[in-house]
């Protein structure tokens, strides 16, 4: 597989990961792949990301029911970052993020009347957590 | 700064950081921050990295002119990768990448017609970057 050696892994073996939305362009998430898991992700159509603290291949949606199907893999000009086009699958609108919003990215950096700086968390939870890790 | 103490810097002291145009949703690029590239990218409205291979801030533009104007800073749910909401300045359309192409990510998985699988570069050069860096 030469172009999976097109790609510069880093010292871990890891390559990071962003998943975009392919209908509405929304940044949902960024995670790692090795190797196996860029290769999986090519095979199947679907996102499959290397879980650094389980140290294991991770099938995005594996338990969720929140699979993401892949329209499109690209590299960046270094070869060490991946960009993935997705749809995100089983909820409307779709839910990438383990809190149960639909991009990971939810906290806003807003400065208050008073001039208080602080990350404010400003995209609803869609779906409760609990109900969807049973 | 209690704010910059909210994000998860790594053992290198660094936070992953992805830059998507306002306008049109792309991903732009994919580089780093320490914790005052943070500070200074809140500060002055623009993107501020820090370069891995010179070892120092990085102000995006400064040589090429294609400075970031950042309308939104984002950090996700575990508070280890921030996302910016940028106007690419200083060429229309917008040239992010060092190539003088609008994002770093201009290379897509393609399979021919025989089956081989490889990255094709499929964005156009929009300035010769012998022009950009003089």
């Amino acid at each position: 597989m030469n172009w999976l050696n097109d790609v510069k892994w880093d010292a871990q073996g890891l390559v990071p990961v962003i998943a975009q939305e392919a209908s509405s362009g929304d940044v949902l998430m960024f995670a790692w792949m090795n190797r196996e898991a860029l290769e999986q992700t090519a095979a199947l159509g679907r996102a499959v990301y290397f879980s650094r603290s389980r140290n294991r291949l991770w099938f995005k949606g594996e338990e969720s029911g929140h699979v993401q199907t892949v329209h499109e893999i690209r590299l960046d000009c270094d070869n060490d970052v991946v960009l993935l086009k997705v749809t995100q699958l089983g909820h409307t609108p779709g839910i990438a993020c383990h809190t149960g919003r639909h991009s990971c990215f939810f906290s806003v950096l807003k400065t208050d009347a008073a001039g208080a700086v602080a990350w404010e968390a400003t995209d609803p939870v869609l779906k409760d957590p609990e109900s969807i890790y049973k």
